[in-house]
């Protein structure tokens, strides 16, 4: 089951930027920043209800997140959803036609074990399934 | 104060096939369609943990989510935070220098009183206040 918005990421050019403007939105500080090695993205953490905003900055001129920005401008980058058990949630996504970026979950920040199921088949929308990682 | 993700709004160009998918991928069924005149939109709307996601299609060839469409391909089209007293963080995020789209609360859907915040000012995300209506 997806059973919350776990996070919400927004691709931005300049984290300090983006951490300024978002605490003055939210009102509320960020609590965490992180580097991801793996994607070359830093990312800085805001806590609204139960959901995170993640603000995702690029570490390369050829990141993920500075190609994203490069094609679509600073916005969302992607919903993530809360999942129990994600290795069950990917094979039902699978099953009901769905198609999964990465074939077994990959390790993300905030110590995830993470799953992208393509924006092609989710109406424009790249959606993260996301677990805590056991111990 | 902003205190949960009270919404995520997404632009489809088909309803019906935005809920198949939505149903699919939630694995919950839309519990609400909603006709909003005053924007041109027909709304479907999902549940998830404290937050709902509101599929938004154009009613107009001409309307605000057509437009949007044309412009950014389906996708994320706002996020809505929850607030107690919209007039109040009205007040509040225009002394931060935020630019309100609408200078007092307008209707929204799922009858909720409403202000945009332009994304201009906010990373390219357009945001939404979104309240109770009073009884």
């Amino acid at each position: 089951m997806l059973y919350k918005v776990e996070h919400i990421g927004i691709a931005v050019k300049s984290l300090d930027t983006g951490i300024d403007l978002y605490e003055k939105l939210l009102q509320t500080t960020c609590y965490k920043t992180e580097l991801v090695e793996s994607e070359n993205v830093q990312t800085a953490f805001f806590k609204i209800g139960e959901t995170k905003i993640e603000l995702l900055a690029s570490t390369t001129v050829d990141g993920v997140i500075a190609r994203f920005i490069e094609r679509k401008g600073e916005g969302i980058h992607h919903i993530a959803y809360a999942v129990d058990d994600i290795l069950f949630e990917m094979n039902e996504l699978r099953l009901k036609g769905f198609t999964l970026l990465n074939e077994s979950p990959k390790l993300g920040a905030d110590n995830k074990l993470v799953c992208f199921v393509s924006p092609k088949d989710t109406n424009g929308v790249l959606v993260e399934l996301c677990m805590d990682r056991p111990d």
